[in-house]
Order: structure tokens, then C-alpha cells, then sequence
């Protein structure tokens, strides 16, 4: 059976770390079809468009989607898409990898953001001068389907429960409802939950990240709380993200563009070639989505490295390191 | 002139840190009076309402305000007690003490919180069994107001300009209205500002706290941005707040009940007694709020201190300490 990938690198680097993290699926003996589409500050500039419509279908219609970054139009590239996969929820790990500095080296956390409401919903009204409004939607449905999603996944995975961060304090009938679904659905399946003001969250994970593990999440809620656990693991530069939906998938590094050294073939390529690992998991090949997460991790821990880890190894030279390891 | 003054002490440690910055206050030659009133679980317990009409009515004609803390009613408190002081900022200073165990000790930030809007509008509904949505509000006249006193704070103080800390990229309308209205004011001005996305401030703080100083943003961001600051200072533990209004105000310190130490008399103080600080300076005693900040930093390097700081004075000894040294 041949898998349909769409392949999206973007602006900056993710024109360099995307093909690396290609090589590597390429490397495997999997039956992968790979297609490339644009999007992102370069294709806006072109052709006035940062999202084309066949960059849209193609991912629409992929079994999986492979981004890599975009610049100024990042938000007009990846929400589009998020949608365009049907994505309900968003897997974003934040391990502090061994030899990397890291604020918190002891975090080790695993946020499911939900990936389709929230302020995020895009009904924002300017009602006067004065006023402006934007209706944050939180439903029931979108919060089971979060919720049976994170009840597989600590069942599947070596975990105990999961962490319910939400605002319901303040938000009480959209955050009440969020938190209030995902008890129960979690509940009746047996699966372990507790639950903390997304604040005081933020607290506490500074202090002590190993008192939480999974962290179950709105979609804001999740995109701060996950950035911050990255700042605590040393940066962005080395987390995977998925955007999971029913039967497709997308899979981006969550780090950004780097202008200051797009182009000089320097990049890392590890957080593209770890989501790459995330969407092999996607589609089945659990043996070979391990094999390619170790390979990474034995990389990052024994070199080459590329200079943002202090090496001076090309990113051709760290893709072909975990190609080789595999 | 005679100065009135609402205390609220409210549940848990909060009726033993706050006579403990009453106590600080009345050893100054200053001509006070203190008015005291209840609020939280326990009058609620007694009487069916957390914040009964006339400790609104206290707050909303006194001077200035001190409250200690409230257990689960805690918002049913807090938030119409801003109302009632016509609070429009919330100042929330997040320093790293000497002698402190921090996380980042080089930490030292002031939050400026919009505080009267945002998702915390409270408009909500269920719309459909599966629909909630909460209407998030920002007004340019809200975020005028909050930029004009961010002027005079970074002017008055010692300060370059301030960082907006918003999410404009997705609520394009709302907080784009936050940013630009904030940020054409301090233009008038002459004050300088820059930008950061709220989810890329979570991680730049963690890596690097120096590069911001003073940061301005909206409600929410503000609650949680200022709790992750709090978690790299070592905790919520020493933090104070000030929620100013045109004529009147509330102080408060940043932590809850300590339901674990309430009654047991080592409760520590600080936190209060800072946030009496910062009502002295609001009221026009500079000269003193000075006096109590030394006597409070002083106390915390040189001790006695409480438990919580690894000491075993009583919150009473510490509070003599700090009056001794004022
Ligand atoms: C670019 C932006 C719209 C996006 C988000 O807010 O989800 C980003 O911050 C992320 O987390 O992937
Ligand atoms: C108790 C709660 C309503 C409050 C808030 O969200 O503002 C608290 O977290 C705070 O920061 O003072």
C-alpha cells in the first residue's frame, strides 16, 4: 500500500529541514509517495496567496502532511491546514533531550491541545469604535472526541492519567464545559484525571515539571502552556508536534523560520525528523517510528551536532548521522 | 487627612498575614483608619454569599483596600472586588529576592494586567447542548487607559518603554485593537515599546528573563504570564499586587489560603506587607513605601524567617523584624 505524503517546507529553514526529514522516511523501506507543495511569506509574495488552493487539497487529501515553517503568515498557513486535515487535536511533547542545556532537565510532559475551537473559532466583530468581540466556542463534541483521544493514548502509552489544565474558575460555562466532558468521558473509561487552573499550571511547572506528565488542554490554553514547557527543555529548536484528525495527519517542528541562518545549511533538522517519527507512529509503523526516535536521540547525545548545540556539523551532516544509526 | 483603609483578611493565612500588614502600616506616622470586613468560604459557610453587599460597599468608598485571600470562592470574591475598586490595571511585579531559591533569580519583571476585561467580560451561554460560547470584549477606551498609566509607570520609574505581550496574530480584531491602541498611545508619547506573541513569551522568559522589563497585555495573558513569572522567582510565596483604580485601590498578595499552615501562626508576610508597600505609594507615601520595601528585603536576606524559607520564626516575630527595621 502506498502512503500519500504531502510535503510542505515552507520559508527559511523549513526549506532545509523538511527534505532532511524526507531522506530519512526515505531511507525506511516504506511504499511513501511523495508530493511538494508551497506556502508561506515566498508564495504570498509571488503570487499573493500564502495558502494556494492546491497546496490546501493536497493536504486534504494526503495521508499525511510533512510542514515545515512560514514566516509573517504563519497563522494564514498553519490554521488553514489544521483544518484542511481535519486535525482535532494536537500532540505536542516537551522532553528535555540528555547533553542538551535545558532551564529544567527533569521535564519530561506531553501536551493534547484541543486543535479546532477556542479563540481560535475566528468570529471576532468590531461592533464600534470602542468594541471589539470575538466569541470563543468550546462544544461538547469536540471536547469528547479530545477526550477519548487522551484516554487511548495514556492507556497505550506508559502513563497513569492525565492532567486537566483549563480556566473553568473564570470561564465557567465554556471552560466548565471543556473540563466537565473531559471528567467524564475519562470517567467512564476508567482513566485516572486531575485537574488545575491553567495559571496555576504555570506555577507549578516552573517549580516542579515532574509533578505532571500528560496535560490535556483548550486550544490556547495549549499553545502557552506548551511553549512554556519548551522554554523550560532549552527552546523550541528540538520539539515535534502532530496534528491528528480521524484520517489524516500533520506533522511540523514547532520551532519557527530562523531568518538569522536560513540558507547557510546549518539548520537543525532533529524537531522535523522527530515529527517525522510522530507521523510514522500515525500511520502504523510503530518499529520504525522508534527506531528513527533513537536514532535522533543518540545523535543529539553523541554528535555530529549543528552549531545552535554547539557543533559545527552541516544539517546534511546530522540527517546522514541518523541515517546511518537507524 | 485621614486615610480609610478596608481590610478584608478573608480565609485561611489571609487572617494572619493581613493584621500583620496592619500592624506594619500603623507603626508609621500616618493617620489611618482601618475598617475591617469578611469575605470567602467562611461567611459564605455562615451566610450564603462570599462577598456580602457590605464589604462591597467597604471596598467601593474606602481609600484603598487590603485583602488577604479566599479559598474556593476566591473569584466570586476577587473579581467583583476589582469592580468595586474601578480597578483598570493590576500591577504585578515578579522579582527574584536575594537569598531566595529561583529558578531564573535574575528575573525581575512588572506586569501590567488589563483588568476589567477580555475573557474575563463574563458573558457566556449555552447555546445548543453541544455549543457554549464566551464573548471575549476588548475596548479601545480599556486599552487607552491601560497604556496611558504603562506611560507614566515606565516614566516615573526606571525604565526604557515596555513590551506588549498579546495573541494578535489569531484574535486579529481584539487584540489587534489591544496592540495598536496601546501601542499609538505610547507613539504620542514618546515611549518606546516592542512586541511579543504571548505563547513566544512563555518560552523567551524561561530562556532568558533579562531581555524584558516591564510588560504590558490583556487579562488573561496577564494571569498567566505573571503565574509562570512567579514559578521562575520561586513561587507565588513573596509576590505582591496592586489593582489601581482612578480614586481607590486593592492590594493584595499574590498567593492563596495555605490551607495546609493556616492557624499555626508561621504564615509568612512578605507578600502582604509588599502589597501594603505598593498601597503606601499609591496613596502618595513614597518616602515610606521605600521604608517597608528595604525593612521587607532586609528581613528576607538577614531573617528571622518563616518556615516556607527554610527559618522557624512565626509570622509575628517576622513582623516585628520588619517594623524594627523600618
Ligand atoms: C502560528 C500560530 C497561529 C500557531 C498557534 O497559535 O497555534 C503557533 O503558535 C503554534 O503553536 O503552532
Ligand atoms: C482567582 C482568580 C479569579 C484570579 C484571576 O484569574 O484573576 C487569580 O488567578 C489572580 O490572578 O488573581
Amino acid at each position: 500500500m502506498t502512503h500519500e505524503i504531502a510535503v510542505i517546507p515552507g520559508d527559511g529553514i523549513g526549506q532545509e529541514v523538511t527534505p532532511a526529514a524526507v531522506d530519512v522516511l526515505e531511507s525506511l523501506e516504506i511504499d511513501f509517495e511523495f508530493t511538494e507543495a508551497d506556502a508561506g511569506d515566498a508564495v504570498k509574495e509571488a503570487t499573493g496567496e500564502a495558502l494556494p488552493q492546491e497546496t490546501y487539497d493536497l493536504a486534504a487529501s494526503a495521508d499525511a502532511t510533512l510542514f515545515g515553517a512560514a514566516g509573517e503568515t504563519a497563522a494564514d498557513v498553519i490554521l488553514p491546514l489544521r483544518t484542511a486535515v481535519d486535525s482535532f487535536v494536537n500532540i505536542r511533547p516537551a522532553k528535555a533531550y540528555p547533553g542538551i542545556d535545558a532551564v529544567r532537565p527533569e521535564t519530561d510532559l506531553v501536551f493534547l491541545r484541543e486543535n479546532t475551537e477556542g479563540v481560535y473559532s475566528g468570529i471576532e466583530d468590531r461592533l464600534t469604535q470602542d468594541v471589539s468581540t470575538l466569541t470563543r466556542v468550546v462544544t461538547e463534541s469536540a471536547s469528547e472526541d479530545l477526550a477519548e483521544f487522551a484516554c487511548d493514548y495514556v492507556s497505550d502509552g506508559d502513563h497513569d492519567g492525565f492532567t486537566i489544565a483549563h480556566k473553568a474558575n473564570v470561564m465557567r460555562e465554556t471552560d466548565g464545559l471543556f473540563r466537565d466532558t473531559v471528567k467524564s468521558v475519562a470517567d467512564e473509561k476508567g482513566v485516572e484525571t486531575d485537574e488545575v487552573l491553567m495559571d496555576a499550571f504555570a506555577t507549578r511547572v516552573c517549580l516542579d515539571p515532574e509533578q505532571f506528565d500528560v496535560v490535556v488542554c483548550p486550544n490556547l490554553a495549549g499553545d502557552v502552556l506548551s511553549d512554556l514547557a519548551a522554554g523550560l527543555v532549552g527552546g523550541l529548536g528540538l520539539l515535534p508536534s502532530a496534528n491528528v484528525g480521524p484520517e489524516r495527519g500533520l506533522f511540523e517542528p514547532v520551532h519557527g523560520t530562523a531568518p538569522d541562518i536560513a540558507g547557510e545549511g546549518v539548520a537543525n533538522p532533529a524537531a522535523t525528523i522527530v515529527s517525522a517519527a510522530m507521523l510514522l507512529e500515525y500511520l502504523g509503523y510503530d518499529e520504525e517510528s522508534d527506531r528513527v526516535h533513537e536514532a535522533v536521540e543518540d545523535t543529539l547525545e553523541n554528535g555530529p551536532r549543528t552549531p545552535d548545540l554547539g557543533g559545527d556539523a552541516s544539517t546534511e551532516d546530522v540527517t546522514d548521522a541518523i541515517i546511518e544509526r537507524l
